[in-house]
């Protein structure tokens, strides 16, 4: 594995040394995950211009159960209580001879920049912009069996909660319940803060579960994920609560779900990430639903939930094969609930079957 | 209550016009919270030249149960879909006829920056430093009285976990426990990630749970706290599993018990904040353990966990009263486990009683 995050970071020291940068700085969390294989909180990761150092305010390793860094990474750990792991990594990039260095602008304060450069003089600091995010897009067939997995725990949990009983109940409980869940099932934690949304507040993107209760006649919607080292996955599912749904939740639920599929099946390598949005979208806007979408209709998933592609409107690119995204329609009308459908796949091209789909929970609207 | 923020906000503008800025716009999530009484997602918010206005990315207000901001506090939520809510304050700023905007380079990357100085060039862009959060570190009784609640909360829940069996349960399944109870007694959530170590793993600040099982004769240390409208506890306590403590677990018990004493007793407003940590840190210098103690003793608590003050040995200022802080040393042997002791308390003169002690779990050394 460790040859795995060093093959990464000879890429992006490569791509910076094109850009004429000797050496980058990285200190996005997910990013200095990706490259080093850990993340401990604010650390900074030093990819050349020597030898590539993981700089650490405390010693990260110094538990029973976590492993080390392997391979050539090395690690330092910040003597004394208040430096700055990233100002530390601009001092070892000079005193390593380095003239350049490329920081992430966009992960860096403005603070943290300036005592960065103030550090070390003579170093010149370029942005070394999304380049990790870049590489990140396109996973290796490892990530994606940490999302398959991811998947499938949440596939669990959501299955276990559906037969027990759910009238009475809070949002909140349910939440929590589905969080232990994906613990149980071998998850390190949900993916992001599970999300149940009942009657009035279902189909709403997001909704912090309240204590309102279950109750008859309610559309239920929950939206989870497991993270599974590291990786995220996410669903969403619309039930309907009590013996038969009425006709507006059927009409709803049939529209998000021709507008989920409609997404799904434009994922192929090649399709720009805006035809995906507009397939979806269109579904929904001659259902007069228009003004009610959101921003976007999926999301590209791996070390973070929300990472690139983003499928929205006006969202620059196209698919690649072995990126995983997430379909997320939902439509909420004011006052009387809504509808969310939400799946993990993995853009494949259309000889492998066309894409991979990893949370399988059935999309039939079930009464509950 | 929309009076106490429009109160804030006030106090926070004067400060900027003192210091030649004629608007703030903040961008740090508990500093948009501690004036606007909402912290939606990714908002701004911008304070003066005329009127204050919370800035959205998507309109945090439309669920049945989140209320809208009172008083005097507008809401603007951005239109489509790539908008920056901090580069739409600086146009308004601009627009109403500010021709400076202090802005929080500690929170907005270089990025934003740039964007934000881009989209009103006449604007010229200054510091706000941490105004917001110096203003945050004082708290008034209604804050006081949110963190006294979210004690309680994790007085609680601990109480009940240890009424319960524990030998044989991963540290994963205690810290889940943990956290659904602090739910069921009132909290939104836990403050941070509930920290439970066991055996060897026992008394590490931060210990992420592992798989690991409560054995006979562990030290068992567990670290939580509840979020209640926003504030946030902290509690730290260690226990032994099995019939009697071994001599060293003893040992090392009474000196933590001792340093964190020490650090307790210190707590009055005037004292310098290197002192608090000092009162604690010498006694576990004294009993050899000097080289193993964290970067700091204790830190302050609010909205954020780990907000101002630091009480550590390099930290420059002086208690307040009303300043809730933690006291929270610990020791760790590698390879045997450790201590940690933790309270929540509040700085109070000595004519009223001394510190507030808002944790109220025993720290005897408790064989479960």
């Amino acid at each position: 594995m460790s040859d795995v995050y060093a093959a990464r970071r000879s890429r992006l020291l490569e791509r910076c040394l094109g850009n004429g940068s000797e050496a980058a700085l990285v200190t996005g969390a997910a990013n200095v995950r990706y490259l080093a294989g850990h993340a401990p909180a604010d650390a900074a990761l030093l990819v050349g211009p020597v030898h590539d150092v993981l700089l650490c305010a405390s010693d990260p390793f110094d538990t029973a159960s976590a492993g080390r860094p392997a391979g050539d990474l090395r690690v330092f750990v910040l003597p004394g209580t208040e430096g700055d792991p990233a100002v530390a990594g601009a001092e070892r990039a000079a005193a390593a001879g380095a003239g350049s260095l490329a920081v992430e602008e966009h992960h860096l304060t403005v603070r943290r920049h300036r005592a960065v450069g103030a550090v070390a003089p003579g170093l010149r600091l370029d942005d070394l912009g999304p380049a990790v995010e870049q590489q990140r897009l396109v996973k290796d067939e490892e990530e994606i069996s940490c999302l398959r997995i991811a998947a499938e725990i949440a596939d669990q949990a959501l299955g276990e909660l559906l037969e027990s009983i759910l009238v009475g109940r809070t949002e909140r409980h349910l939440a929590l319940e589905l969080e232990r869940r994906l613990v149980d099932h071998g998850a390190s934690g949900p993916a992001f803060p599970t999300s149940v949304g009942t009657g009035p507040d279902s189909g709403l993107a997001g909704h912090v579960p309240s204590d309102r209760r279950v109750e008859e006649g309610d559309f239920l919607s929950v939206c989870l994920g497991a993270d599974y080292r590291g990786y995220h996955s996410e669903i969403a599912r619309t039930f309907v609560i009590g013996t038969s749904p009425a006709d507006w939740q059927i009409e709803l639920y049939e529209q998000v779900f021709a507008a989920q599929r409609a997404g799904r099946e434009a994922l192929l390598p090649g399709t720009p990430y805006r035809d995906v949005d507009r397939a979806a979208r269109r579904v929904l806007e001659a259902a007069g639903h228009g003004d009610r979408l959101g921003p976007r209709i999926g999301h590209g998933v791996g070390l973070e939930n929300g990472e690139d592609p983003r499928l929205a409107p006006t969202a620059m690119g196209k698919l690649d094969a072995c990126v995983p995204v997430t379909v997320d329609p939902g439509v909420h009308l004011p006052g009387r609930g809504g509808v969310r459908i939400d799946d993990t796949l993995v853009v494949r091209p259309e000889a492998d079957g066309g894409p991979e789909l990893l949370t399988i929970t059935t999309k039939e609207l079930l009464a509950l």
